[in-house]
């Protein structure tokens, strides 16, 4: 019956062919276009990917950097990811994704065999409507990528106006799921940790350009935390903290539906103004 | 003159010897160690120090991002820094420190040139006693690297009593600079971005062995921050999110002494309970 179902536009995104020695080749998934390239989120999913299904790999992962050093063309890419480093429970890799032989983004990760322990999340989910009490978005700007996942904006959407009267603080909160709704998994976490728009946005109220340089994503999740969020919403809470000279950061967290600590992540990116 | 003038432990300890081809000779320095290996904050600065003393290298830091995937042995390494994308204004590092051809170190950098632009921060300082306000902390546990630093302990210092009696919530703020001062450069600021004790023990009041695993900084200063932050003092805060089955994070910003967002941080750290 497998053929019969169409396989989730996400899955064929992040699909890779081995071509031995970690190497993988992939490409570039229309579904996930951005105003210029792909969308980040699904770049940081596919690298990762190559982590996850290479034959080497040990534990699960609990930290991933992805480098955004070029602009990724559309179409075919090759990703390397190699374990330089592996220990007793965790295992180091270095990560680089090339385009006709250029590197076009770098990454580091690191999987780890977790074992149970005393845990205590010191953040905990902001008190938010459930995601039924939150009108679903409509007529978002048109990347393609917008369409693979279900909004509802708590607070914080893109700016109504664009008068160039932005805000003093950037705080976005919001439900989102893909669409149509696909079980968490650690790619899906990779991609969600980029989905909020840039924080100078709200805070200029002006379209600047930008760009995401690095980001960096911490998992609190293990399989278990995975498996219990399955196909629900994901609350994300995005804030930016410094802006200047050309650079401005970002942290988010990521928790699921039921309150379970996720994703911590961070990025900076580049703007232009 | 020069000969005269004792070079300032930092100096030391960041020394490294080029190889050529972007290899850096180095050393652990005793000056900074800590309880089992180097302090990790003094790993960073190493590390990010090869990439500015690398004759290829353009522009100023923006991020560093340095994984620990083994312990550094006491004794020589060498760091291999090599700038594999270089654009018009932005240049990609990947970075690894090996001992006896095993990794040790893994990291990535981004260098860029700066431009003036609009900026504005969104976490300001928050409002805190003048240093000279704060009594210095004395009586320290006993590792090398604490003694190269001067504390000044506000709010969130290491618990007096070892009871298992935690708190829920981890903050720290303090004042900190190196000891003697020295004026602050990027490689400072890495090494300041880990000078925060680990937030379990706040959280558990207990010694729980641990050990950072992978470290993000993003630079907000530039090298005029840097020139206007002098040899002042540092106002470092610091709290973690989320804690579960071996792993938690921490963030943390440093501010100049008049109150400049200098550095945004983040590390994911084990622990054995």
């Amino acid at each position: 019956m497998q053929g019969m179902s169409k396989r989730h536009a996400f899955d064929a995104a992040i699909a890779l062919q081995p071509q031995g020695g970690g190497l993988f080749q992939g490409a570039t998934s229309p579904a996930y276009a951005n105003m210029i390239g792909p969308f980040g989120g699904i770049t940081a999913a596919q690298v990762l990917h190559a982590v996850m299904v290479h034959p080497h790999r040990q534990g699960v992962p609990v930290a991933l950097t992805v480098n955004y050093a070029a602009a990724v063309a559309d179409g075919r890419f090759v990703v390397h990811a190699h374990p330089v480093r592996t220990n007793r429970s965790t295992q180091h890799w270095m990560i680089e994704l090339r385009q006709q032989d250029h590197v076009v983004i770098t990454g580091t990760a690191l999987t780890a065999l977790r074992r149970q322990t005393w845990g205590g999340h010191e953040i905990t989910m902001p008190q938010v409507p459930r995601p039924d009490q939150v009108p679903e978005a409509s007529g978002r700007i048109g990347s393609a990528w917008i369409e693979r996942y279900e909004w509802r904006m708590i607070e914080g959407g893109v700016p109504q106006v664009w008068d160039g009267r932005g805000q003093d603080a950037s705080v976005t909160r919001l439900w989102v799921r893909d669409q149509p709704p696909r079980p968490l998994d650690f790619e899906a976490l990779a991609s969600l940790s980029d989905v909020f728009f840039p924080r100078i946005w709200l805070r200029r109220a002006t379209i600047v350009p930008v760009g995401t340089v690095t980001l960096t994503i911490y998992f609190h999740a293990d399989e278990q935390t995975l498996a219990q969020a399955g196909t629900g919403y994901v609350l994300g809470q995005s804030r930016g903290s410094g802006m200047r000279n050309g650079y401005f950061d970002e942290q988010a967290h990521l928790w699921s539906e039921s309150g379970e600590l996720l994703v911590t992540t961070h990025q900076m990116i580049y703007y232009k103004e």
